[in-house]
Protein backbone atom coordinates (compact mmCIF):
# COMPACT_ATOMS: atom_id res chain seq x y z
CA UNK A 1 0.00 0.00 0.00
CA UNK A 2 2.80 2.63 0.98
CA UNK A 3 5.80 1.60 -1.45
CA UNK A 4 6.24 4.68 -3.60
CA UNK A 5 8.67 7.45 -2.32
CA UNK A 6 7.93 11.11 -1.54
CA UNK A 7 9.84 13.67 -3.64
CA UNK A 8 10.39 16.40 -0.73
CA UNK A 9 12.06 19.48 -0.98
CA UNK A 10 13.35 21.24 1.63
CA UNK A 11 13.99 24.91 1.55
CA UNK A 12 14.77 28.15 3.72
CA UNK A 13 16.40 31.15 3.95
CA UNK A 14 20.54 31.28 3.82
CA UNK A 15 21.31 30.22 7.31
CA UNK A 16 18.23 28.55 8.42
CA UNK A 17 20.46 25.37 9.28
CA UNK A 18 18.81 23.28 6.15
CA UNK A 19 22.18 21.51 5.46
CA UNK A 20 22.91 20.22 8.92
CA UNK A 21 19.28 18.87 9.06
CA UNK A 22 19.08 17.30 5.76
CA UNK A 23 22.79 15.41 7.07
CA UNK A 24 21.18 14.38 10.07
CA UNK A 25 18.19 12.92 8.58
CA UNK A 26 20.23 11.02 5.67
CA UNK A 27 22.84 9.54 8.31
CA UNK A 28 19.65 8.67 10.40
CA UNK A 29 17.92 6.99 8.28
CA UNK A 30 20.20 6.07 5.23
CA UNK A 31 17.83 3.44 4.02
CA UNK A 32 14.59 5.53 3.79
CA UNK A 33 16.02 8.65 2.21
CA UNK A 34 18.68 9.65 -0.67
CA UNK A 35 19.45 12.90 -1.58
CA UNK A 36 18.86 14.48 -5.01
CA UNK A 37 22.31 15.32 -7.12
CA UNK A 38 22.08 18.00 -9.26
CA UNK A 39 23.84 18.34 -13.00
CA UNK A 40 25.97 20.94 -13.31
CA UNK A 41 27.78 22.95 -15.82
CA UNK A 42 30.17 24.61 -13.34
CA UNK A 43 33.72 23.51 -12.98
CA UNK A 44 34.37 20.33 -10.29
CA UNK A 45 35.94 22.39 -7.65
CA UNK A 46 38.50 20.63 -5.10
CA UNK A 47 37.44 17.54 -3.23
CA UNK A 48 34.21 17.29 -5.63
CA UNK A 49 33.30 14.04 -6.62
CA UNK A 50 31.45 13.92 -10.34
CA UNK A 51 27.85 11.31 -9.59
CA UNK A 52 28.06 12.39 -5.76
CA UNK A 53 28.31 16.00 -5.29
CA UNK A 54 27.24 16.60 -8.58
CA UNK A 55 26.87 15.14 -12.35
CA UNK A 56 29.55 17.38 -13.58
CA UNK A 57 28.69 17.69 -17.71
CA UNK A 58 29.19 20.35 -20.09
CA UNK A 59 26.30 23.07 -21.54
CA UNK A 60 25.70 21.53 -24.81
CA UNK A 61 24.59 18.64 -23.03
CA UNK A 62 23.14 20.06 -20.47
CA UNK A 63 20.73 22.00 -23.14
CA UNK A 64 20.79 18.87 -24.75
CA UNK A 65 18.48 17.63 -21.87
CA UNK A 66 16.55 20.78 -20.70
CA UNK A 67 15.03 20.29 -24.85
CA UNK A 68 14.53 16.36 -23.97
CA UNK A 69 12.65 16.96 -20.94
CA UNK A 70 15.29 15.27 -18.53
CA UNK A 71 15.22 17.85 -15.89
CA UNK A 72 12.64 18.49 -13.29
CA UNK A 73 13.93 22.14 -12.79
CA UNK A 74 16.63 24.10 -13.81
CA UNK A 75 18.26 27.90 -13.46
CA UNK A 76 21.13 29.70 -14.64
CA UNK A 77 23.46 31.42 -12.51
CA UNK A 78 26.76 33.01 -13.16
CA UNK A 79 26.49 31.91 -16.36
CA UNK A 80 26.64 28.26 -15.03
CA UNK A 81 23.39 25.72 -15.43
CA UNK A 82 22.03 23.91 -13.08
CA UNK A 83 19.32 21.46 -13.06
CA UNK A 84 17.76 18.40 -11.18
CA UNK A 85 17.89 15.07 -13.15
CA UNK A 86 14.45 13.94 -14.03
CA UNK A 87 15.58 9.55 -14.21
CA UNK A 88 17.49 9.63 -10.88
CA UNK A 89 14.49 11.05 -9.06
CA UNK A 90 12.25 9.39 -10.55
CA UNK A 91 14.05 5.73 -10.16
CA UNK A 92 14.28 6.11 -6.22
CA UNK A 93 10.84 6.87 -6.05
CA UNK A 94 9.68 4.08 -7.29
CA UNK A 95 12.12 1.94 -5.19
CA UNK A 96 10.26 3.55 -2.15
CA UNK A 97 13.22 5.71 -1.49
CA UNK A 98 11.98 9.30 -0.15
CA UNK A 99 13.59 11.44 -2.03
CA UNK A 100 15.10 15.06 -0.42
CA UNK A 101 15.73 17.70 -2.84
CA UNK A 102 17.29 21.13 -1.77
CA UNK A 103 16.69 23.87 -3.79
CA UNK A 104 15.37 27.59 -4.41
CA UNK A 105 11.34 28.06 -3.79
CA UNK A 106 11.08 29.06 -7.77
CA UNK A 107 12.52 25.84 -8.46
CA UNK A 108 10.44 23.74 -5.72
CA UNK A 109 6.98 25.63 -7.15
CA UNK A 110 8.20 24.86 -10.25
CA UNK A 111 8.62 20.83 -9.65
CA UNK A 112 5.62 21.19 -7.04
CA UNK A 113 3.35 22.17 -10.81
CA UNK A 114 4.60 18.93 -12.29
CA UNK A 115 4.71 16.16 -9.95
CA UNK A 116 1.58 18.40 -7.75
CA UNK A 117 2.87 14.98 -4.75
CA UNK A 118 5.81 16.98 -4.36
CA UNK A 119 6.21 17.75 -0.70
CA UNK A 120 6.87 21.36 0.12
CA UNK A 121 8.86 21.89 3.73
CA UNK A 122 10.14 25.07 4.85
CA UNK A 123 12.75 25.47 7.63
CA UNK A 124 12.54 28.69 9.72
CA UNK A 125 15.05 30.51 11.69
CA UNK A 126 13.36 30.82 15.30
CA UNK A 127 13.62 34.42 14.60
CA UNK A 128 15.50 36.98 12.31
CA UNK A 129 17.66 38.35 14.96
CA UNK A 130 18.94 34.86 15.32
CA UNK A 131 19.24 33.99 11.62
CA UNK A 132 21.37 37.38 11.53
CA UNK A 133 23.48 35.82 14.25
CA UNK A 134 24.09 32.48 12.75
CA UNK A 135 25.30 34.49 9.23
CA UNK A 136 27.67 36.49 11.38
CA UNK A 137 28.43 33.93 13.70
CA UNK A 138 29.90 32.22 10.70
CA UNK A 139 32.58 35.08 10.42
CA UNK A 140 32.88 34.37 6.34
CA UNK A 141 30.65 36.70 5.45
CA UNK A 142 30.81 40.50 4.98
CA UNK A 143 27.95 43.19 5.94
CA UNK A 144 27.01 43.65 2.87
CA UNK A 145 26.61 40.02 2.06
CA UNK A 146 24.37 39.35 5.43
CA UNK A 147 22.01 42.75 4.01
CA UNK A 148 21.59 41.19 0.76
CA UNK A 149 20.88 37.30 1.85
CA UNK A 150 18.22 39.09 4.46
CA UNK A 151 16.87 41.00 1.48
CA UNK A 152 16.28 38.12 -0.44
CA UNK A 153 14.80 36.39 2.58
CA UNK A 154 12.18 39.03 2.39
CA UNK A 155 11.45 38.64 -1.28
CA UNK A 156 11.27 35.02 -0.72
CA UNK A 157 8.14 35.03 2.18
CA UNK A 158 5.88 35.60 -1.00
CA UNK A 159 5.96 32.25 -1.63
CA UNK A 160 6.14 30.32 1.60
CA UNK A 161 2.23 30.35 1.53
CA UNK A 162 2.49 27.91 -1.46
CA UNK A 163 4.95 25.59 0.67
CA UNK A 164 2.71 22.43 2.39
CA UNK A 165 4.74 22.64 6.16
CA UNK A 166 6.45 25.35 8.13
CA UNK A 167 9.26 23.89 10.65
CA UNK A 168 11.00 26.27 12.85
CA UNK A 169 14.57 24.95 13.21
CA UNK A 170 15.30 25.49 17.43
CA UNK A 171 16.20 22.20 17.74
CA UNK A 172 17.93 19.82 15.26
CA UNK A 173 17.03 16.33 17.19
CA UNK A 174 13.31 17.42 17.45
CA UNK A 175 13.27 19.43 14.28
CA UNK A 176 14.86 16.21 11.92
CA UNK A 177 11.85 13.73 13.63
CA UNK A 178 9.55 15.99 12.73
CA UNK A 179 10.26 16.41 8.80
CA UNK A 180 10.91 12.16 9.23
CA UNK A 181 7.25 12.19 10.68
CA UNK A 182 5.95 14.12 8.03
CA UNK A 183 7.40 12.42 5.13
CA UNK A 184 6.01 9.20 6.85
CA UNK A 185 2.76 10.47 7.51
CA UNK A 186 2.56 11.68 3.53
CA UNK A 187 2.53 8.15 2.37
CA UNK A 188 -1.02 7.88 4.68
CA UNK A 189 -3.30 10.52 2.14
CA UNK A 190 -6.12 9.86 0.39
CA UNK A 191 -5.23 10.48 -3.05
CA UNK A 192 -1.94 8.48 -2.71
CA UNK A 193 -3.55 5.10 -2.08
CA UNK A 194 -5.99 5.35 -4.73
CA UNK A 195 -5.24 1.69 -5.92
CA UNK A 196 -5.84 0.45 -2.45
CA UNK A 197 -9.37 2.32 -2.27
CA UNK A 198 -10.32 0.54 -5.20
CA UNK A 199 -9.24 -2.94 -4.34
CA UNK A 200 -11.25 -2.53 -1.58
CA UNK A 201 -13.93 -1.38 -3.61
CA UNK A 202 -14.10 -3.95 -5.62
CA UNK A 203 -13.89 -6.35 -2.87
CA UNK A 204 -17.11 -4.81 -1.21
CA UNK A 205 -18.95 -5.41 -4.66
CA UNK A 206 -18.03 -8.93 -4.92
CA UNK A 207 -19.43 -9.30 -1.48
CA UNK A 208 -22.33 -8.14 -2.54
CA UNK A 209 -22.29 -10.08 -6.04
CA UNK A 210 -21.90 -13.44 -3.69
CA UNK A 211 -18.75 -14.25 -5.48
CA UNK B 1 3.26 29.36 16.96
CA UNK B 2 0.65 26.16 17.79
CA UNK B 3 -1.97 27.07 20.16
CA UNK B 4 -4.77 25.81 18.43
CA UNK B 5 -6.14 22.51 18.49
CA UNK B 6 -7.02 20.57 15.73
CA UNK B 7 -10.76 19.47 14.59
CA UNK B 8 -10.40 15.66 13.62
CA UNK B 9 -13.52 13.67 12.49
CA UNK B 10 -12.11 9.88 12.25
CA UNK B 11 -15.00 8.18 10.15
CA UNK B 12 -14.72 4.51 9.12
CA UNK B 13 -17.18 1.74 8.23
CA UNK B 14 -18.93 -0.38 10.63
CA UNK B 15 -16.57 -2.91 12.59
CA UNK B 16 -12.96 -1.29 11.28
CA UNK B 17 -12.15 -0.38 15.07
CA UNK B 18 -13.02 3.39 15.58
CA UNK B 19 -14.29 3.51 18.88
CA UNK B 20 -11.17 1.38 20.16
CA UNK B 21 -8.84 3.29 18.56
CA UNK B 22 -10.61 6.64 19.90
CA UNK B 23 -10.37 5.41 23.62
CA UNK B 24 -6.91 4.35 23.15
CA UNK B 25 -5.83 7.89 21.65
CA UNK B 26 -7.94 9.81 24.72
CA UNK B 27 -6.46 8.10 27.41
CA UNK B 28 -2.91 7.87 25.90
CA UNK B 29 -2.96 11.76 25.38
CA UNK B 30 -5.43 12.64 27.95
CA UNK B 31 -4.37 16.33 27.78
CA UNK B 32 -4.19 16.94 23.89
CA UNK B 33 -7.53 15.00 22.99
CA UNK B 34 -11.11 15.62 24.14
CA UNK B 35 -14.15 13.65 22.69
CA UNK B 36 -17.02 15.84 21.11
CA UNK B 37 -19.90 15.50 23.18
CA UNK B 38 -23.20 14.77 20.31
CA UNK B 39 -26.67 16.68 21.48
CA UNK B 40 -29.66 14.20 20.85
CA UNK B 41 -33.44 14.43 21.28
CA UNK B 42 -33.72 10.32 22.11
CA UNK B 43 -34.40 9.26 25.47
CA UNK B 44 -31.33 8.20 27.47
CA UNK B 45 -30.38 4.56 27.91
CA UNK B 46 -29.79 2.80 31.23
CA UNK B 47 -26.48 4.13 32.60
CA UNK B 48 -25.77 7.12 30.49
CA UNK B 49 -24.81 10.62 31.72
CA UNK B 50 -26.23 14.04 30.47
CA UNK B 51 -22.85 16.10 29.48
CA UNK B 52 -20.72 13.06 29.16
CA UNK B 53 -22.41 10.01 26.78
CA UNK B 54 -24.59 13.42 24.99
CA UNK B 55 -26.49 16.20 25.51
CA UNK B 56 -29.70 14.73 25.89
CA UNK B 57 -32.07 17.80 24.94
CA UNK B 58 -35.82 18.01 23.35
CA UNK B 59 -37.12 18.53 20.05
CA UNK B 60 -37.74 22.14 20.26
CA UNK B 61 -34.12 23.16 21.85
CA UNK B 62 -32.92 20.77 19.30
CA UNK B 63 -34.50 22.65 16.69
CA UNK B 64 -34.00 26.02 18.17
CA UNK B 65 -30.26 25.00 18.04
CA UNK B 66 -30.06 24.37 14.40
CA UNK B 67 -31.73 27.68 13.63
CA UNK B 68 -29.48 29.48 15.59
CA UNK B 69 -26.38 28.02 14.40
CA UNK B 70 -25.41 26.26 17.12
CA UNK B 71 -24.90 22.99 15.25
CA UNK B 72 -21.89 22.60 13.47
CA UNK B 73 -23.81 19.44 11.86
CA UNK B 74 -27.03 17.67 12.71
CA UNK B 75 -28.87 14.69 11.00
CA UNK B 76 -32.44 13.17 11.89
CA UNK B 77 -32.63 9.13 12.47
CA UNK B 78 -35.39 6.59 13.15
CA UNK B 79 -37.31 9.79 14.64
CA UNK B 80 -34.74 10.85 16.51
CA UNK B 81 -32.22 13.95 16.14
CA UNK B 82 -28.52 13.76 16.56
CA UNK B 83 -26.36 16.54 15.88
CA UNK B 84 -22.91 18.48 17.47
CA UNK B 85 -22.54 21.41 19.31
CA UNK B 86 -20.54 24.34 18.18
CA UNK B 87 -19.61 26.07 21.13
CA UNK B 88 -18.37 23.04 23.37
CA UNK B 89 -15.98 22.22 19.89
CA UNK B 90 -14.75 26.07 19.48
CA UNK B 91 -14.27 26.78 23.19
CA UNK B 92 -11.96 22.89 23.46
CA UNK B 93 -9.89 24.06 20.17
CA UNK B 94 -9.36 27.49 21.44
CA UNK B 95 -7.76 26.40 24.57
CA UNK B 96 -5.45 24.03 22.39
CA UNK B 97 -7.32 21.08 22.56
CA UNK B 98 -7.64 18.59 19.58
CA UNK B 99 -11.41 18.00 19.48
CA UNK B 100 -12.14 14.41 17.94
CA UNK B 101 -15.28 13.67 16.43
CA UNK B 102 -16.57 10.15 15.65
CA UNK B 103 -19.27 10.71 13.20
CA UNK B 104 -20.61 9.27 9.28
CA UNK B 105 -19.14 10.81 6.21
CA UNK B 106 -21.78 13.00 4.97
CA UNK B 107 -21.72 15.17 8.30
CA UNK B 108 -18.10 14.82 8.25
CA UNK B 109 -18.17 16.45 4.69
CA UNK B 110 -20.38 19.29 5.96
CA UNK B 111 -17.86 20.01 8.31
CA UNK B 112 -15.13 20.42 6.75
CA UNK B 113 -16.84 22.60 3.55
CA UNK B 114 -17.63 25.15 7.37
CA UNK B 115 -14.12 24.89 8.74
CA UNK B 116 -12.08 23.54 5.45
CA UNK B 117 -9.06 23.17 8.92
CA UNK B 118 -10.72 19.95 9.79
CA UNK B 119 -8.93 16.83 9.36
CA UNK B 120 -10.66 14.10 7.85
CA UNK B 121 -9.11 10.93 8.63
CA UNK B 122 -11.07 7.30 7.30
CA UNK B 123 -9.95 3.79 9.33
CA UNK B 124 -9.64 0.97 7.02
CA UNK B 125 -10.09 -2.51 7.91
CA UNK B 126 -7.00 -4.82 6.17
CA UNK B 127 -9.51 -6.08 3.82
CA UNK B 128 -13.21 -6.86 3.46
CA UNK B 129 -12.47 -10.65 4.58
CA UNK B 130 -11.44 -9.54 7.53
CA UNK B 131 -14.36 -6.85 8.61
CA UNK B 132 -16.75 -9.23 8.04
CA UNK B 133 -14.84 -11.48 10.45
CA UNK B 134 -14.77 -9.07 12.50
CA UNK B 135 -18.49 -8.54 12.28
CA UNK B 136 -19.28 -11.66 12.75
CA UNK B 137 -17.06 -12.38 15.86
CA UNK B 138 -19.24 -9.99 18.02
CA UNK B 139 -21.99 -12.62 17.54
CA UNK B 140 -24.13 -9.73 17.89
CA UNK B 141 -25.82 -9.28 14.44
CA UNK B 142 -27.63 -11.26 11.85
CA UNK B 143 -26.48 -11.93 8.47
CA UNK B 144 -29.06 -9.23 7.14
CA UNK B 145 -27.27 -6.90 9.74
CA UNK B 146 -23.95 -7.64 8.59
CA UNK B 147 -25.08 -7.33 4.77
CA UNK B 148 -26.83 -3.94 5.21
CA UNK B 149 -23.47 -3.15 7.12
CA UNK B 150 -21.30 -4.25 4.02
CA UNK B 151 -23.37 -2.86 1.62
CA UNK B 152 -23.58 0.59 3.23
CA UNK B 153 -19.94 0.72 3.46
CA UNK B 154 -19.83 0.04 -0.79
CA UNK B 155 -22.38 3.35 -0.99
CA UNK B 156 -19.32 5.73 1.24
CA UNK B 157 -16.46 4.31 -0.61
CA UNK B 158 -17.52 7.72 -2.47
CA UNK B 159 -17.01 9.79 -0.21
CA UNK B 160 -13.64 8.61 0.97
CA UNK B 161 -11.85 10.56 -1.76
CA UNK B 162 -12.73 13.86 -0.06
CA UNK B 163 -11.19 12.56 3.19
CA UNK B 164 -7.11 13.56 3.54
CA UNK B 165 -5.61 10.36 5.31
CA UNK B 166 -6.36 6.65 5.41
CA UNK B 167 -5.16 4.91 8.13
CA UNK B 168 -5.51 0.62 8.14
CA UNK B 169 -6.27 -0.58 11.09
CA UNK B 170 -3.96 -3.87 11.40
CA UNK B 171 -2.64 -3.31 14.91
CA UNK B 172 -4.27 -0.81 17.64
CA UNK B 173 -0.88 0.70 19.09
CA UNK B 174 0.73 1.68 15.67
CA UNK B 175 -2.91 2.74 14.54
CA UNK B 176 -3.53 5.05 17.17
CA UNK B 177 0.31 6.32 16.94
CA UNK B 178 -0.40 7.41 13.36
CA UNK B 179 -3.11 9.00 14.13
CA UNK B 180 -1.55 11.21 17.12
CA UNK B 181 1.15 12.04 14.56
CA UNK B 182 -0.92 13.40 11.43
CA UNK B 183 -2.88 15.63 14.18
CA UNK B 184 0.28 16.99 15.71
CA UNK B 185 1.89 17.31 11.77
CA UNK B 186 -1.40 19.39 10.97
CA UNK B 187 -0.28 21.75 13.39
CA UNK B 188 3.09 22.58 11.09
CA UNK B 189 1.19 23.11 7.93
CA UNK B 190 1.42 26.71 6.51
CA UNK B 191 -1.86 27.88 6.34
CA UNK B 192 -2.30 27.38 9.70
CA UNK B 193 1.29 29.10 10.53
CA UNK B 194 0.10 32.55 8.58
CA UNK B 195 0.56 34.79 11.85
CA UNK B 196 3.69 33.80 12.58
CA UNK B 197 4.95 33.86 8.69
CA UNK B 198 3.49 37.39 9.14
CA UNK B 199 5.49 38.40 12.22
CA UNK B 200 9.31 37.13 10.63
CA UNK B 201 7.70 39.44 7.42
CA UNK B 202 7.63 41.96 9.38
CA UNK B 203 11.11 41.59 10.90
CA UNK B 204 12.77 41.29 7.69
CA UNK B 205 11.21 44.23 6.62
CA UNK B 206 12.27 46.24 10.17
CA UNK B 207 15.67 44.64 9.54
CA UNK B 208 15.44 46.62 6.13
CA UNK B 209 14.65 49.58 7.52
CA UNK B 210 17.43 49.88 10.11
CA UNK B 211 15.23 49.65 12.80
Amino acid sequence: MKKQGILTIVSGFSGAGKGTLMKRLLSKYQEDYCLSISATTREPRKGEVDGKDYFFINASLFEQMIETGQLLEHARYLDNYYGTPRNFVVDKLDSGVNVLLEIEMQGALKIKEQYPGTLLIFIMPPSIRMLEQRLRGRGTETDEVIDARLKRAYDEMEFIKNYDYIIVNDQLDSCTERINQIVCNEKYRVYRNLEFINNIENELLAYQRGD
